[in-house]
């Protein structure tokens, strides 16, 4: 089997060591789930014992819904729809595809949810809206993964698409989804630091709970995207080739064209 | 040639296409620079005219040291290093290898004049250190940067390392390689956000030009790091496999063992 990592270089490998590395993808993937179920917790943990809690009056606590929108959905939910060419490595092609478009549209109807809840909040408020950098930041990936989530249907989902078009996107859309995952994490880190500076600047030096809070789930946002990265550049976690999905290697075809073929 | 891109999917693709593919290589590197470039001034020229300048002193002036450094080194000279695997495609690997080194080293040299900058000017105006985010994020990388730097060394150009190991550690080299570049990124916008939160935050929010210019410097590191990750990942813009070269596919024998290829 042919190992590609990054693209750097290839090496033979057996199939012995392909199956011994293998063996380890739960528990990569396990960790992924760890990882980001917790900052989903500490997030709604940290907007709930710290800031009151939640609630859709214009006031704090509906700013309080927008960072925990934002793990959920753009971190969350984002990263497993990419782990799922990977968890479901054997399954039909056209199932996962359905799944990983399923997992992109909650991410994106939660996310929606989240950014409403933030302009809403600071109309409410008179608070002036984009002006900082994690606000541009976070609108920047939110309208590529808007983008992203169209061209993916239209490219991957739409029957009429020829397949030199999809082998032609395919990369494309791995990379700059990857991409949009690693900007959505360093968007909550700018979100976490801007919120502790607003929220306790004159405590923050002190190392008060809320801060360290705040810098461990930085840190644990972080764990997350390097997993998910890892797993999903790894080669030998890779989808297997199953011939009978292949249609110029895109692995696109069956679902437009209604095929369904069993796991091998 | 077989293509793979981020180990998702591989297609046949002709040499034609590939040379076709590499016409955009230098155009591509051209940008990497432009943006780098644009980063590193724009960053001196924020300290220097909208906080005073540099100097050794303890004052904010030694402040100003530390981004300057940082993007030069951790983010711009890292880059570098990372690009010189395809800018230099058909030059002699142990060649190319050794400018990996210098401008890792080069990077590392600057980054630590950075880093004890802040923290002699935290010193000496009485700041604590290491509470916030932007910190612990930074000093994670840097520690990390060190160990890879150290593992690089020993993997690579130490000679009695066995290729068995190189060839096991070199995919990890590249992962977490690329991984420490986007890290330093979300670290500088981090940094940036901080420093404006600590310099304009009354007036942040009224688009003044001190503002725009940090925001904007934040997006032209992001532009820099995903031009840089494109570049890395795309698999025909890789070096080509040199068969004089060819130890386990690990190209890193010649150097430790003294042979110099010449280019095909």
């Amino acid at each position: 089997m042919r190992l590609v990592y990054l693209g750097l270089k290839t090496m033979d490998e057996s199939p012995h060591q392909t199956l011994q590395g293998l063996r380890s993808l739960p528990f990569h993937v396990g960790g992924t789930q760890v990882l980001g179920l917790a900052c989903v917790v500490i997030t709604g943990v940290w907007m709930g014992s710290y800031h009151g809690g939640y609630a859709w009056d214009g006031s704090g606590k509906e700013f309080n819904v927008h960072p925990l929108c934002m793990v959920l959905g753009m971190v969350f939910l984002y990263g497993d729809a990419i782990l799922v060419y990977r968890v479901f490595r054997n399954e039909s092609k056209r199932n996962v595809k359905i799944l990983h478009a399923v997992l992109h549209f909650l991410a994106l109807i939660v996310s929606i949810v989240g950014i409403v809840a933030v302009f809403d909040f600071h109309n409410q408020q008179k608070i002036p809206n984009m002006y900082s950098l994690h606000s541009w930041c976070g609108m920047l990936t939110f309208l590529f993964f808007c983008v992203q989530w169209l061209m993916g249907l239209g490219f991957f989902m739409f029957p009429g698409t020829l397949l030199a078009m999809r082998s032609w996107y395919l990369p494309l859309h791995v990379f700059f989804g990857l991409t949009m995952l690693v900007m959505s994490l360093a968007t909550c880190l700018l979100g976490i630091s801007e919120k502790l500076f607003f929220s306790i600047q004159s405590t923050y030096s002190q190392f008060v709970p809320e801060g360290i809070l705040g810098n461990v789930l930085g840190l644990l946002l972080i764990a997350f995207g390097i997993t998910i990265g890892y797993i999903v550049t790894r080669e030998d976690f890779k989808r297997p080739p199953h011939p009978e999905e292949e249609a110029l290697s895109v692995h696109f075809k069956t679902l437009t064209e209604g095929g369904s073929p069993s796991s091998p």
